[in-house]
C-alpha cells in the first residue's frame, strides 16, 4: 500500500474497481482496511474489503486485505504523513518480504513511499529498494524501467550530469549488459533477447570529434559481452537509438545516464511505465512515480501504473518459475 | 536538392509526385533536371521537370526546376559524391540564398549535403547552416527542431558530455530563452508563447544532492528572462518535462545539451521533424536527416521531413512577413 498518506490507498480502490476484475490476477493489499475505508469515503470509490489471512485461498470478489496497522481515520490526512504513517509503511515492506520468502504470495508490487516518514518511522535507508535489498541481503541491484514500447537500463543514476563521464566503466556497463541479459531472459522469458547500448556523447562522438568514452570505455564492455554470446550492439547515437528499440528493434537499451533513459521512457510511458528491481531473490515491481502529495486524496491519480506493476510481477513470478522448472538456472 | 548523389533527388520527386498537389504551396527545385530525370528513370518515379525562370509564373503542374548545374547521368553514382556534385550542391546553396533577398522566392528548404564534397568543392564550413550564415552576414544563429507536437532549442550542441556543464553560462540560456521565443512569436505566430527551460541534473539536481547548475545558472537565466515579460518557466526536471510540452503545457522547451533534446525529438519526430535555423534575415527549414548515402538511389528514403520543410518555410515566411506589417518589428 505504500505511504497511507500518499496516492497509494486511491489507486488501490480504483484498479481493484476497475483493471483488477477482467485480469484474473490474485492480487491482495498488505496495508490497512481502515485507511482504505476512509479513502474510499471521501472519493467516493467502493471499498469492498476483506480480511485476509496468508496461505488462505484468496477470495474472487472485494478486496482482500492483509491487516498489517491499526491506524484510525483520524490519523490520516491526505498529503500528510506521521509518524504513525511511516511505522505503518515499513512493516508493510517487512511482511511483503516475509510473506514472499515463505511462498504465501508470489512477488510484490509496490505504491510509493516517502523517504522521510521513512526515516521518521527510524528506518535509516536511502529508498525502498535499498530497505528491500536490505531485508533480503541483496548486495547488488539495478533498476529497469519497463513498458509495452520500451526497457531501459542504467549505468549510472543519480548523479550531476557533470560526474557522469568519469563515473563509467567498462565493468559498470558490462555488468548492466548482463544484468538486463539475465532480466530479459528469466523474468521477461526472451529467447536469445537483443540488447542496445547508447553512446554517451552527441552522434555517438562522431569518430571522437565530441569525446572518446565510445571508444575507450562503451566499446571494450560490449565487445567483451559478446564473447559471452550475449547479443549485444553499439554504442549506438543517442539520438535514434530509443526510436529504433521502440520500433521492435531492440528488446532493452542500456543507458549510460538518468535522463539519457527516461527522457524517452517517460515520454513513452508516462501513466503506464513500471519499475522493475533486478537481482533481487524476490519478485518486485513498482509505480513509475512518487507519493504526489500534491493531489493524494482529490481522486485524480491514475492507477496505469499500479495496474501494469502487478501485471508484471504476475508475469515474472510465472516466468522465473518456468525458467527454474527447465532447469536453465 | 542538396547533394545531387543524396537521397535529396529521389524526396524531391516523391514529394512532388504525393504530398505536394494537394498542399496548394508554390514550390521550385533549385538544382539540375538531368539528375532528376536519371533519378526518375532509375527508381521508377515521375519526373515531370520544367524549367523555371525566377520571377515568371510557378507553373501548377510538373515539377518547375531551376536549372543551376549541367550534371549529366554519368557524373552520378548515387551514395557516392564527387568534387562536381560538391561543386553543383554549393551553386544551389548560393542561388538559392541569392534569389531568397531578391525576393523571387520567400524561403529555403534544404535537402541534406555531405560536409566533405562541400570541402572538395572548396567551400570551407563546417556544415550547410554555417555556409548559409556566412552567405547571409548573420553572425548569431540557432538552431530549432520543430514538429507538430514538439518544439525544441538547444543551448549547447556538438559537444562532449563531460563538457556540457561548464559551457552553460547565464548569458547563453538567457540568449537562448529569447530567440526562442522571437522565434515562437514571429515564425510561428504564437501569442505569449509559453516556454519551458530544462534542468540540465537529473530529478533537476533534487534540491542541489545531485548537481547545483539548477540554482546557480539556469534559474538565474530564467529569472533574467521574466523580467523581459517573456512566459517562461522551469528548470524543470528533464524526464517529465518533454511528456508535458508534448501534452501542450508549453510551446517549446529550451534544452541544456544536444541529446536532451534530440532524445525525445527524434522518438516523436523521427520521420516528419524539420530543422529551422533562427536569427537569419532570410526563412531557412531543412529537412532533419543526412544525405544517407546507404539508401541512396534505392527508393527507401521518405519525403516526410522534406514535405514538413517545405510547409513550414511556407508558413514561416508568411507569418514572418505578417508580423512586419503589424509593425511589430
Amino acid at each position: 500500500m505504500g505511504c497511507p498518506a500518499g496516492i497509494g490507498p486511491e489507486i488501490i480502490l480504483s484498479f481493484f474497481a476497475g483493471a483488477k476484475k477482467s485480469s484474473g490476477i490474485q492480487a491482495v493489499v498488505l496495508g490497512d482496511i481502515k485507511v482504505l475505508e476512509k479513502c474510499g469515503n471521501d472519493l467516493k470509490l467502493p471499498a469492498p474489503c476483506v480480511p485476509w489471512l496468508p496461505g488462505s485461498p484468496v477470495p474472487s470478489k472485494g478486496i482482500p486485505v492483509v491487516q498489517l496497522s491499526a491506524l484510525q481515520p483520524e490519523d490520516i490526512t491526505w498529503g500528510y504523513p506521521n509518524k504513525a504513517t511511516g511505522i505503518a509503511m515499513a512493516h508493510y515492506i517487512e511482511e511483503g518480504v516475509k510473506l514472499t520468502q515463505q511462498g504465501l504470495i508470489q512477488g510484490i508490487a509496490t505504491c510509493p513511499i516517502s523517504k522521510s516518514s521513512l526515516n521518521e518511522a527510524g528506518y535509516h535507508f536511502p529508498g525502498h529498494t535499498e530497505m528491500l535489498a536490505s531485508l533480503t541481503k541483496t548486495a547488488n541491484f539495478a533498476m529497469m524501467m519497463a513498458g509495452n514500447k520500451l526497457r531501459v537500463t542504467l549505468v549510472t543514476i543519480h548523479r550531476p550530469l557533470r560526474e557522469v563521464a568519469d563515473a563509467l566503466t567498462i565493468d559498470a556497463i558490462y555488468n548492466m549488459i548482463h544484468t538486463t541479459h539475465q532480466a530479459l531472459s528469466t523474468d521477461f522469458a526472451i529467447n536469445e533477447p537483443k540488447i542496445a547500448v547508447a553512446a554517451l556523447n552527441p552522434h555517438g562522438g562522431e569518430n571522437q570529434l565530441f569525446g572518446n568514452e565510445e571508444e575507450l570505455i562503451i566499446g571494450p564492455a560490449i565487445e567483451r559481452a559478446k564473447t559471452d554470446n550475449i547479443c549485444v550492439s553499439g554504442p549506438y547515437p543517442p539520438d535514434t537509438v530509443f526510436f529504433k528499440a521502440a520500433s521492435g528493434a531492440f528488446d532493452a537499451v542500456v543507458c549510460m545516464y538518468h535522463d539519457q533513459g527516461l527522457i524517452p521512457f517517460k515520454l513513452l510511458h508516462f501513466e503506464d511505465g513500471v519499475n522493475i528491481t533486478l537481482g533481487m531473490p524476490i519478485v518486485r515491481t513498482s509505480v513509475d512515480h512518487g507519493t504526489a502529495y500534491d493531489i493524494a486524496g482529490k481522486g485524480l491519480a491514475s492507477h496505469r501504473s499500479l495496474e501494469e506493476a502487478v501485471n508484471l510481477a504476475d508475469a515474472i513470478s510465472r516466468n522465473r518459475s518456468s525458467y527454474c522448472k527447465q532447469g536453465s538456472l
